[in-house]
């Protein structure tokens, strides 16, 4: 992987709004896209669209739609000779068959043709579904990512990720499929309640850890800017999530290897989600609980300085992210972690921290596991 | 396309079985896999499958399970630490979702990894319902065709178009999805019922005007050997199939130009099957009387010699293919066609013959697609 250089800046930095905004690329040959950052004008990024075909659906939820569904149609009505919205019920628990059979339909109904595109506005759930939507729609349509959470644009909405929910695990059902272009225009985040926000804030905390200590040195510094969503911060933040996520994607599109560092906490964090019960705990929350689990396990078992590991943990307190998990027996942690896509023919696979910014695959015991998850106080 | 040489044989050919068995190898890069093709030994292929994982699950339907279902996972077991069987409705209308998410739903139960393996057991419909499930499982597990019918031996299952059928179309959702094998096994044709071995050969003969005139003469002079299932013949026509078919996703794999070639007829073939109602007409005959509207389009708008049109016909009605199509009023065929894949904004775009051997695609009126439509007799 080659990532480019963090220069931290020191803030307030920007001086004008066209400083803030910022173009990335993600390059993965005919299937590169880029990523626009900052206060977007969503009608000239629609401009810029190559060959739009005739249909536009934007797929949103009850939520979102309110807020954005009528700026974006008109932003893309220039552009489109039809476009449409669907607006499909807000939740992590959405993201399932009936969702996805909800998009198919519709286009089916319009009669889309493989030059439609799919709009995904709204966040990580929108995003991943609609995405999976275009992957299947007649083999492989386009869609545009519109992240209006802080968590699917510095993560979910980069990277091709796509897919639903089954009962018994997360993403179990999926595409990689990227999208033509993302979208993330920091405007949409004012209107972020403030749990999903600090949510968010969890996934640019773990590029710290795994790839980029001075960012994370960065975001100590910056925490109380960041936890007051102060915009030259913010845009800093998503802007350098966006850059580590894609250097990483690019040097290995489908997860063969490299990239399943960026599931640093994802095992621990997909048990506690499904265990807690869907929609009891927000996936950045998990992930941030699922992090200090994964950096005490990496004190543990490899390594890691335990001052690292505390240093972390304070940081996600300072930005609001949960201090405690709920209480599950240990064959319960066991069987979900065990359902989690990286673990191999029953085994667990945890990403660890053998250093601070560096990350790493390791299968460890079970006992090991069960102690870093007490490492976490409980709710 | 580089399409290797077809030598014409004179049959009766082979002296052994084990000269009728062939491997084919579909050339993809780190997508290529071989096609086996004749009297198979299953456990034997088995024992060649590259990194096996834990589980194999067989999908097939209630016609051919009782066949074949016991033979596979007993030739199965050897290398696989489990293997189990999943048994569907048999027919077109269950390429569904409720299918698809019947064999994900039995990969969660089952605690399938990203290593576990689908074998598809049947004809298209498994087929290309299984290989959709594997895509989508985990975003991509690995499938083995295993094709029983005619048909999906010489057709579906080559070059990895999977998918699933809508109440508004066929094959609407899918995705491109490369098995890793295919193993295409003469034996299990014997207990083909007359109408789906027929309704194979449509398929076969298809290859001739789009690529072969060779081929097509030969068709000709075997067609008796062909229609009384003659093993010899019938090993050299699945061959050949597969060779021009493995060229031509070679060449050109999602579908962005060339392999548009072999969807010769189904323009007309996919609305005769909706228009009649799905379970009707089997997909071959409707390909064939498809195939008789496109060649005579061909001689209306792009200068083929009516001769040859009138050798296809001839050819077909030797095979056992249907020769009249159901009543459809010209705004249903319309329709019917405009919601085919291929056609773009609205426009319907055919697959022609501008010369017997070659095929192209053209934009042509509505005015001439009836006409081609109504040199068909009704039923």
């Amino acid at each position: 992987m080659s990532l480019p250089a963090f220069d931290p800046p020191v803030l307030p930095l920007f001086q004008s709004k066209a400083q803030s905004n910022a173009r990335l690329a993600i390059a993965l040959g005919r299937r590169s896209y880029p990523i626009d950052i900052g206060r977007l004008d969503w009608a000239e990024l629609a401009q810029g669209l190559t060959a739009p075909g005739r249909l536009a659906l934007i797929v949103s939820n009850v939520t979102v739609d309110p807020l954005f569904g009528e700026r974006l149609q008109a932003a893309l009505r220039p552009v489109y000779a039809e476009v449409e919205r669907l607006v499909l019920p807000d939740g992590e628990a959405h993201k399932d068959w009936r969702s996805l059979q909800a998009i198919q339909s519709r286009l089916a109904q319009l009669q889309a043709d493989r030059r439609g595109t799919l709009f995904a506005l709204g966040g990580g759930v929108v995003g991943d579904l609609t995405g999976f939507a275009a992957a299947v729609w007649m083999r492989g349509a386009r869609f545009v990512q519109v992240p209006t959470t802080l968590l699917a644009q510095v993560d979910s909405s980069v990277g091709g990720k796509t897919g639903i929910n089954l009962p018994e695990g997360k993403n179990l059902v999926g595409a990689f499929h990227q999208p033509a272009a993302v979208w993330a225009d920091l405007g949409t985040l004012t209107s972020l309640p403030a749990r999903e926000y600090a949510a968010g804030l969890a996934e640019v905390v773990k590029y710290g850890p795994i790839a980029d200590p001075v960012f994370f040195d960065w975001l100590e510094a910056q925490a109380d800017a960041l936890a007051a969503r102060q915009p030259e911060a913010l845009a800093v933040a998503v802007r350098r999530s966006c850059e580590i996520k894609a250097a990483v994607v690019a040097a290995d599109e489908e997860e063969r290897g490299l990239r399943a560092i960026l599931n640093f906490a994802h095992t621990f964090g997909h048990a506690l989600e499904a265990g807690a019960g869907y929609g009891h705990l927000l996936h950045g929350e998990a992930v941030a609980l699922g992090m200090r689990m994964a950096a005490r396990l990496s004190v543990a078992c490899c390594g890691l300085p335990a001052a690292q590991a505390d240093r972390l943990d304070a940081l996600l307190q300072r930005l609001g992210l949960p201090q405690s998990a709920p209480a599950l027996d240990d064959a319960r942690w066991l069987a979900l972690m065990r359902g989690d896509k990286k673990s191999q023919a029953g085994r667990i696979r945890y990403v660890v921290l053998p250093r601070w910014g560096q990350a790493a695959l390791a299968e460890l015991d079970d006992a090991a596991a069960l102690a870093a998850v007490r490492s976490v106080p409980l709710a």
